[in-house]
C-alpha cells in the first residue's frame, strides 16, 4: 500500500525546519550517484561476493562495481572479508556505519514507490 | 544537536522492511544526482529567479542550472512563472509534487549533519 496520505503537498503545511542545504549536499556527495545506495541495499541482505553483487545490482558494469566498492570501503561503509579456503573467497560486508543510512533508504524507497504509482496513473489516464 | 541515538548501527536492530531496491533506484533516477535536490531546497524558501538560484546553489554553472530546471519542469516538480512587468520577470516556483520529497530531504539532511560530524571527529583525532 502506498502511504500517500503522509506526504505534504502544499507549502502551508511545511514544517519550520526543511533541512540544511549544505548537509544535503554533503550527503549527496558521500552517497549520491546512481550506484552506492543500491550496492549497500544489496548488502543489507547479507554478505555478497563480487559476482553476486554484479548480478544483484541490475545494470551495473564490472568496472563501475569495482570502483564503487573501493570508494565505499575507503569511506567506511563496507569491508572486504577474505575467507581462508581454497580457493580464497572474498566477500563484501557492511560496516556498522552503513546502518545509519537506513532512514535515508526508507525515505527514498517510500518516495520511489509513490512516484512510480504517479507515473503509472499518468500513463494510464 | 546531532541525534546520533536515532541511527541504527547494527544488523540485529534492522527493521524487517529495509526498503525496496527498485523503488530506491526509481527515486535516484528521478531526483538523484548532484543538483536536483539542492535546487528544490533553494525553492522551498520561496520563488526564485534564475540568477538568484545561480547564486544560491553554490557551485552550479549557468548551463547545468538551465538543464536541471528544464528537467525539473518536465517532471512536474517546478513551473516557470512569468510576471507581466517591464522588463518581464521569470521566476521558478515549486509545484505541490515537490513537497512530497520532504521526508527524503529531511532524512538526507540529518544524515549529512551526522556524517559531517563523524568526518570532523576523525580528522581531529
Amino acid at each position: 500500500m502506498i502511504k500517500n496520505q503522509k506526504f505534504i503537498t502544499n507549502a502551508a503545511d511545511l514544517p519550520e525546519c526543511i533541512g540544511d542545504l549544505s548537509a544535503v549536499k554533503d550527503a549527496l556527495y558521500a552517497i549520491g550517484g546512481k550506484w552506492k545506495l543500491p550496492i549497500l541495499m544489496a548488502l543489507f541482505g547479507g554478505n555478497q561476493r563480487f559476482n553476486e553483487l554484479l548480478r544483484g545490482v541490475i545494470g551495473i558494469s564490472s568496472k563501475i562495481l569495482s570502483n564503487e566498492l573501493k570508494d565505499l570501503e575507503e569511506n567506511g561503509f563496507i569491508q572486504r572479508k577474505v575467507i581462508e579456503s581454497y580457493p580464497l573467497v572474498v566477500e563484501y560486508e557492511l560496516k556498522p556505519y552503513s546502518y545509519t543510512l537506513l532512514d535515508v533508504v526508507i525515505a527514498l524507497s517510500e518516495w520511489g514507490l509513490m512516484h512510480r504509482e504517479k507515473l503509472k496513473n499518468e500513463f494510464s489516464s
